[in-house]
């Protein structure tokens, strides 16, 4: 029963991370969770007490894969410089997810920032695994105590980037925008 | 009469444009937009059928602004890059809602754009404005076939920076990129 009950859980989760993504956070309804999970809506607050305690339990959910890639990549590329070529590889391989619907992180974090500042601030999590592990690597390819600035700075882009590929449909602008940071990561 | 019906649209175009940017517009209701302009709920429909329609005579607002202001540079500022540095100025002048709110045409194209693409498209015409307006700046400066890449990259860059800048409440982090920014168009 507690194998069933688990498994209820992140069939959840996993169908409300999807629609959260492709739908908004705001514009998904428990109905909407139901439908895609198979689980009955009325079992829900068994688990979730609140559509927020839900959206904390995806946040928890894409924080732990984010923080699984970054250790698979760390034993994947014994260089900074390899791993961050590979952080900007993610971006041409979400190319079609991007385009939809734009970065998972980034547009949470905007439709959160507006009237729901204590859920954003759950939602920054994500940024912060990232900006960490990019810290890490610039402070070891030398950059000292600008790492935190260019960290910052390479996020700030590849949002950027990120944004005009989903609002203008555009992933010949994606691919034409991550050459030129892949130039950039191989100048640091 | 008539007079009187065109201050009452504008009231409640004014404070559904205030609304939607601080809000957002999925979370902004006609109660709200009531409460703030002072015109009763009930008569809102007489101006708009839907609230969809409300958006697009916000967009068309917004686009007008826009222009009024381009116009007004252009008027201001003789060199193409002086009015590049006065759009990079903007982003210092809005500071504090940019802080809190992010950025009104950023962040309401990510939100139509999950799944009110219809709505998107209207949105999107504030972005061409200014794309229109950054290529011809570029193109003065000579920059022949690279000008419309360029000018979508300076978007993607101020798109980014103010995204972080909303995401992190970060007005330091939003200085020193509009600095680089400025370097950026001085050398271009």
């Amino acid at each position: 029963m507690i194998a069933k009950g688990q498994d209820n859980r992140q069939s959840i989760v996993n169908a409300a991370n999807e629609l959260f993504y492709r739908r908004g956070y705001n514009q998904t309804s428990f109905a909407e969770i139901a439908d895609a999970s198979g689980i009955p809506k009325g079992n829900f607050y068994y688990y979730f007490k609140s559509k927020d305690e839900l959206l904390e339990a995806v946040i928890a959910e894409r924080v732990q894969q984010v923080k699984a890639m970054l250790v698979e990549w760390d034993a994947q590329f014994p260089t900074p410089r390899e791993r961050l070529q590979r952080f900007l590889s993610m971006l041409l391989a979400s190319e079609e997810e991007l385009t939809r619907h734009g970065c998972p992180m980034g547009t949470l974090n905007m439709e959160l920032g507006k009237i729901q500042q204590t859920l954003q601030s759950r939602a920054m999590e994500m940024f912060e695994v990232f900006i960490n592990w990019l810290t890490c690597q610039l402070d070891a390819l030398g950059h000292g105590e600008e790492t935190s600035a260019l960290a910052m700075h390479l996020m700030a882009r590849v949002q950027g980037i990120s944004l005009m590929t989903h609002a203008y449909s555009d992933p010949v602008f994606l691919r034409r925008e991550v050459a030129q940071l892949r130039n950039w990561v191989d100048q640091l």
